[in-house]
């Protein structure tokens, strides 16, 4: 179930405000490319991009409020007390993530994995992951994120 | 070694924006308070209130910005290959963190910690630590912190 109830949806609704996000998934979000071995895809690779804030089900309010913010994206179990906030639709990435972080601009090192994953999304929407060598770029890129 | 170099304390020194430290406390942050037997002390307890900020040692600038924007606290190793921003001094946390936090709230039920945090620093301002009905309640209150 995705939804519990229109009240935990819209305790924070509205009242987020765009550096309070930066600063938010400055600690808390991640970008991530998942590549998948798929037979059926044209280029033998299904790309996954995924922009994704987890917390605590204690703040599950939180993620609501991000989804109002974004006008996208869902709210599910991720595992265990713990909740995921997850943007996976490639046209809500160009419209509504890309353009905000483009905007709003990352502090920590997580900027760097950021450009990373536009760069691919970006791919994506080009359709480059339909040929072999756009995929081997991607998985190029996509090797080289969130290393410690 | 506190300070590593003049260019690493000053790289993101003045940028950062209220609203940002807010979000990027509510994911990263902690307010902590420690107590200990302490036979010397009046009560016989010491206490430490503390807050903290840990990051990965890539992004130390970070660290070094808030200790920047709030003028006070030090930027010291954690473990392994984290580091972490540091203040326990009762005066800056009453004219520093406490006042930025009051104006700036916290959005997650972080908050929830932060306000008997406050309380406790509040009171230790008070010397109120300092006879043993106080420490008492400030034992009780730091005992229903933090949990999960």
């Amino acid at each position: 179930m995705e939804e519990p109830s229109e009240t935990k949806r819209s305790t924070l609704s509205g009242r987020l405000e765009a550096q309070w996000i930066v600063g938010f998934v400055d600690g808390e979000g991640c970008f991530y490319v998942g590549i998948n071995r798929h037979p059926e895809m044209t280029a033998g690779y299904q790309v996954l991009p995924e922009f994704t804030v987890v917390q605590h089900l204690r703040d599950i309010q939180i993620l609501y409020a991000l989804k109002s913010f974004f006008c996208c994206g869902v709210v599910r179990s991720n595992h265990a007390d713990r909740m995921a906030y997850r943007v996976r639709g490639i046209n809500h990435l160009i419209e509504r993530i890309i353009p905000f972080f483009d905007k709003h601009q990352l502090k920590t090192k997580k900027k760097i994995n950021y450009i990373k994953f536009r760069k691919i999304v970006l791919m994506i929407h080009q359709k480059k992951h339909l040929n072999s060598e756009g995929i081997k770029q991607i998985r190029k890129i996509a090797s080289s994120m969130n290393q410690v």
